[in-house]
C-alpha cells in the first residue's frame, strides 16, 4: 500500500484499468441460489421463455465482479475503497462465458468542508465483456483521504 | 405465481414489506472473500483501524441481500423482478447481528410508448436494520409486463 493514492494524488479525467474476470453458468447460477433466485438467473431452460432469453447474471452480481475488479485495481485508493452510494444501471445482460473487465474514471474530485482530513471522488467505471459491450455502468461516490489533512 | 401482479396493478404509494434476514460474521466474511476482500469486511481486528471502527459489511453485500429480500416479497411481479439499474446509498453500515428487512413503495407507474406489452415502474426500497436504521436506499427501475398489451 505503499503507492496508494489519497485526495491530493487524483485528478479529473485520470484512468484505471482492472484486471479480468472470468464468467461461466456455475458461478451465475451459484450467486443466484444465494441472493436473487429468479428462473432466469438459475436454469438454462426455464430462461429461455423469459425477458432474457437465456441465462444471465444477476446484476448484483456483476455488481459483485465489478466491486471484486475494482479492488484488485493497482494503484489502489488509501484506506480502501469506501462507497457511499451511487447510481448503476445494467445497459444489457452478462451472459456465461462472458469476460469482464472494469475501466474507471475520475469524474470529480471534492475536499470535505466539515472534514479536512478527507474528500470525495466521483468515479465512473464502465464494466465491458470481452466483446467491448458495456453491461454495467456505475457512478460511485467514494471517501478518500487526504495524505496532508487540513 | 397466479397473484403475480402486472403494471395495471400497481400504484404509486402502494409498499410491500419484505420478510427478514439475519446476518452473521460469517456471512459478511464469505461475501467479502469472494467479491470485496478489504480488511474492514474481512476480519474484526484489522477492521478497528479503518474507517469502519469495526467489521462491516460490503455495501454490494447489503444490495444483494436486500434483492433476496425482494425476491420473497409477495405478492411478486408478473415475469419476476427486473432491474434496467438505481441508485444506491448507504448511509451506515450494515454490521454482523443485523436482522434486515427491506420495505418498497412504488413511486412511478410508466407504461412504455414504444414497447406496448410493458412499463418502468420505479421502487424506493429501504433496507433497515432491526432497530429500524436505514442502512441501505435503493431507487430502482423496473420492467413489468402488463396483463393486457396494447
Amino acid at each position: 500500500m505503499t503507492d496508494a493514492l489519497y485526495l491530493e494524488d487524483l485528478t479529473v479525467g485520470q484512468t484505471f484499468v482492472s484486471p479480468t474476470h472470468a464468467l461461466d453458468a456455475a458461478q451465475i447460477k451459484a450467486f443466484a441460489g444465494a441472493f436473487d433466485p429468479q428462473p432466469f438467473h438459475l436454469d438454462e431452460t426455464a430462461a429461455k421463455g423469459t425477458f432474457f432469453g437465456g441465462l444471465a447474471a444477476s446484476g448484483w452480481h456483476t455488481a459483485a465482479i465489478t466491486m471484486k475488479l475494482l479492488t484488485a485495481t493497482t494503484p489502489g485508493i488509501a484506506g480502501g475503497l469506501i462507497g457511499a452510494g451511487g447510481e448503476i444501471s445494467w445497459p444489457q445482460a452478462t451472459r456465461p462465458g462472458d469476460v469482464l473487465q472494469v475501466t474507471s474514471e475520475i469524474l470529480e474530485v471534492k475536499p470535505s468542508r466539515s472534514r479536512p482530513e478527507r474528500g470525495m471522488v466521483t468515479m465512473r467505471s464502465e464494466t465491458r465483456n470481452q466483446r467491448g459491450e458495456v453491461v454495467q455502468v456505475l457512478v460511485s461516490k467514494l471517501v478518500v483521504p487526504k495524505r496532508h489533512p487540513g
